[in-house]
């Protein structure tokens, strides 16, 4: 992995603090026999593994993170030396560091004759390295030990129980900071957590891990998402189709998918002698219906575009929430172009995904990814003129749309380059949203042609794109970034409704039925509970708007609303507020903002 | 089965035309030894099988059916008289009936010591009866020889080819004409053939023949039925949610449909050692869904909709069209009610029908069936109290909303009676469209409750409704109903443009982008055709409005609209047109009337 010159830096120091935190076990804990397992860097820090009489727990954490602060400010060096295999082993096991000496033997094993060896203070550890010059190197406040957790020896269930210690290490106190406040948020606001809270998808195991049933809430965005998408792509010269999430394996071996896939496939269905198979991927169903008819280049571009139902295996013990599923849908689209058409073509798409993402609020949070090939021959369909092509394109069409974009070797389909969205999850983690593909190979294997404006028959190119994502990690990825927030237009509930005491009932039901008429989704709170208690929990559900109406609104014939992000609160005329969530609700984007001089 | 006593005179005309069927074969191929198989009735006449030299071709009929006429026309006592088995033997042995002995041989090992014979004329055959006394019961001019085709000898491939001859009989001259009329209607509109020739959806081999692929306009009939039937639930208090095609195959267990149902469902899927199976029912999610919070009276009812996906097993040999497909779509609900709310639940699902049923122009043509149980304990759940209830709720509804309807004794479900939606498809055949049930069982078996009035637990009673059957079958119905001519509202083009020639183009392409605003569905066709041949496609793909664009068009901002119903054609401005076909496609079932007198 080709590291940049910071982050082997911060390797660096993580992988030096794990020694010394070893040494602080030793220190601390220098009554009893340790016997030390592996000590390796994480993507936030560092952890060791250390066997001991009486586990290690949390609340040993404080002492030994002030005595590593102790061994750190003492300025030590860390000093390589090297020692033959068998050396090593007579020096380790004379320390009883039986862990090590099975390392080493391993190593041995493996052809090593000799082992590197670090040591820092009186500290002295097998290890590859590398680790800092000196321990003034490592940010003094950049660290922390987090917590301990048991983990088995190598991961074998059947070896024995070590305490493992895991630290936080980064380069300065306030990335450390920032670090426990994403962790903190990532927790706090997990797509898991509020779909629970606001009642939006409920996982039950009889139904199965993977399966997660919407609810009427949960199954509200999901369509307010879908119809906004659909009417969209209609609106940009799309067809929408309809094809089955079951289709015949051959389909899949067809398209490259059986073998170069096969791992994401759940078994096939035998019926009636027959292999099916629940699809992870549409394009073979949007490839028979292009072969249905023949087509001449009049007819290109033909834009397919479907909610698409599909399965992708994944191991039922990592199955959770609306992201770990066994089905989903993707906004899909397979476009089938002339060579002249592709830029053109792709240009639109990026154009389409630019105004989706402006949409869903997420303009500033999103960069593209252009995913080329790596050097695995093997990897790639070996049309290498082709690869050249698509990839002119596309880096063609983000420098002109001026997209923020980096390159990613190695991220390629198969089939042909991509264009990716990327994001951070609310945890700090890239991920591709969706994603743009162009396809020269597909149309050969499903021979799938056209003809052309000369008369001979041509291969359309593919373009394998998506607008919005999976519908439903869209969703969770939407619930985290907006901590639970929706904007209006996709909030499941737009406005609660709050009258304070019964005599304001019927007034409150009158303004249900006249914002129902505008199809705004409004809950009323009619119960005997004080209006504190009615507004708290309104809050809890992040619903957009809490519309109070007292006494003094009835005769005024007027609504308060109060703005769940704004927490802004004003009076005006239910006429007016109709009117101006209305367009909230159809504007998509932009939050009504409640004029401070009215 | 209980026949009425039309249906009884009708089988013995058509059981002794097969008779004389056979008997006019005897006398037309006198030269030709021939061997007879069997002749039974079937829904529209007879049949009759033969083992001839060469096969007996459809130019044979018209001799045969006249040759029939002539004997039918001598009044013929039919004759019954009994042989013993032995006797039988012996002499259908010396007639060389060799097929005959075959049948009779089978009888005397079933046990039987006796066969009855029928004779007419000079022509005797082997038959259980019963048959007309006289040949002047049958309607002469009420039967005709309709084809010949292949048959093997008692089905079985391994056996040599007979020739198969069919005749239809009906009570009357007028009978049989309008049953040729329906079938050649059924013919002309089958909605497989409308399919392809309005482009509407493609049976791929590839994909599978029970899968069929919606192309863009038969995906948009779906989109805009769905989108109505959703909002119209949403609309009157349903919580439209999503649940997943799988399931594991325990919740199908415990539901009773792995037991009662077995033969429907697809064989399980083995994922990870758990078996998941493609839903033949949404029930036992929605279950789930209800089940996974606690609920209080004051909750109920709670109605769970869904356009829901599932998978029930047809023979493969079966598969074709919209109706006979491996997976469809339901627009399925359950409602979770406490037993006082039942009949008015009942009550508002049968009006939300009604209106569906209207808006799609049925109404004249469905009929209700109160299904109910019969005498065969072990196809009911045993809980006779809860049968007479749910009986006399559903009766009660259908007497008060004055309900069209029939009882059918033995079509309840397994756990309830049903009231369900009949209607005659386009070839006669009585089906049903869609089903509301009332299930005092499931709540039991999934262990489903809510807390009374006075706090103790009690179970729901479920209501399973669909509101327009399933997506699939329904747009195969209305296609056929509506001989390829959709309402307005569904139709996937909605106005054809046709600019008259080139220089009308620019204009036309105004007219179709206002229509557009409008989120109205059109077609360009500004090919280099003439006016006509533009007009005959158009009308061949019946849509809805023709809207030609010369340049009179052109000078006065009109349009010239056809109507492909009335024929009428009328001008009128541009903007009168698209707010009436605005109007028309919001309203649903009213057809822009094109006023006379403007």
């Amino acid at each position: 992995m080709h590291l940049n010159h910071n982050a082997e830096a911060l390797d660096k120091i993580r992988h030096s603090l794990s020694h010394i935190l070893a040494w602080a076990v030793r220190v601390h804990f220098k009554e009893q026999p340790i016997r030390l397992g592996i000590g390796p860097t994480t993507e936030e820090g560092f952890y060791y593994d250390f066997e001991t009489e009486k586990p290690i727990s949390n609340s040993d954490l404080k002492s030994l993170e002030s005595l590593m602060r102790k061994l750190v400010a003492k300025n030590l060096p860390f000093e390589r030396s090297s020692m033959t295999i068998s050396h090593a082993i007579e020096y380790f096991t004379q320390q009883d560091a039986l862990l090590k000496v099975e390392l080493i033997e391993d190593l041995r094993e493996r052809g090593e004759t000799e082992v590197s060896i670090y040591t820092v203070g009186d500290f002295l550890d097998l290890c590859a390295g590398p680790h800092v010059e000196n321990t003034k190197e490592i940010p003094i406040k950049g660290f922390s030990l987090d917590r301990v957790a048991g983990a088995y020896w190598r991961g074998n269930e059947k070896n024995q129980m070590l305490s493992r210690v895991y630290g936080l290490a980064f380069p300065s106190h306030e990335a450390l900071e920032a670090y426990r406040k994403q962790r903190e948020d990532a927790e706090k606001y997990d797509h898991r957590k509020i779909g629970k809270e606001q009642d939006l998808f409920v996982i039950s195991k009889e139904v199965g891990k993977g399966l997660p049933l919407l609810t009427a809430k949960g199954a509200t965005i999901r369509r307010v998402l879908e119809r906004y998408i659909v009417d969209e792509e209609l609106e940009r010269g799309y067809q929408h189709v309809n094809t089955p999430v079951l289709g015949r394996k051959s389909l899949y071996v067809t398209s490259g998918h059986w073998e170069h896939y096969k791992d994401s496939i759940y078994p096939p269905l035998d019926i009636d002698g027959e292999e099916f198979i629940l699809r992870p991927m549409t394009c073979p169903h949007h490839f028979m219906l292009f072969d249905s008819k023949p087509h001449s280049y009049r007819d290109l571009p033909i834009r397919y575009a479907e909610v698409s139902p599909m399965y992708r295996r994944e191991r039922s013990g990592e199955l959770s929430g609306l992201v770990r599923v066994m089905g989903f849908h993707l906004f899909d689209a397979h476009l089938f172009v002339t060579p002249e058409q592709v830029e053109k073509e792709i240009k639109d798409v990026v154009v389409l995904i630019q105004d989706v993402i402006k949409r869903l609020g997420l303009a500033d949070q999103v960069w593209y990814r252009l995913s080329l090939r790596d050097d695995t021959k093997e990897k790639y369909i070996d049309m290498p003129t082709r690869w050249q092509e698509a990839e002119a394109i596309l880096r063609k069409v983000a420098d002109e749309l001026a997209l923020n974009y980096v390159e990613g070797v190695g991220h390629a389909a198969f089939y042909g380059p991509k264009l990716d969205i990327q994001m951070r999850t609310i945890g700090g983690k890239e991920e591709t949203l969706f994603t743009n593909q162009i396809d020269f190979a597909s149309a050969e294997r499903f021979d799938l042609k056209y003809m052309a404006s000369d008369n001979t028959t041509a291969r359309p190119i593919i373009i394998h794109r998506s607008s919005a994502g999976c519908i439903e990690r869209t969703i969770a990825f939407l619930l985290e970034h907006y901590r639970g927030a929706l904007p209006t237009w996709l909030a499941p509930v737009q406005v609660a409704l709050l009258p304070v005491n019964d005599r304001n009932n019927a007034y409150a039901e009158e303004i249900h039925q006249l914002l129902r008429k505008h199809k705004l989704r409004i809950e009323v709170d009619s119960r005997k509970e004080s209006l504190n208690q009615k507004i708290r929990q309104a809050r809890l559900q992040r619903i957009p708007y809490l519309v109070v109406i007292g006494d003094k609104e009835q005769e005024g014939r007027t609504v308060t609303v109060r703005n769940r992000d704004s927490g802004i609160q004003q009076s005006m005329p239910c006429e007016t507020f109709v009117e101006r969530l209305t367009a909230e609700n159809e504007n998509g984007t932009l939050m009504l903002e409640i004029a401070r001089s009215e």
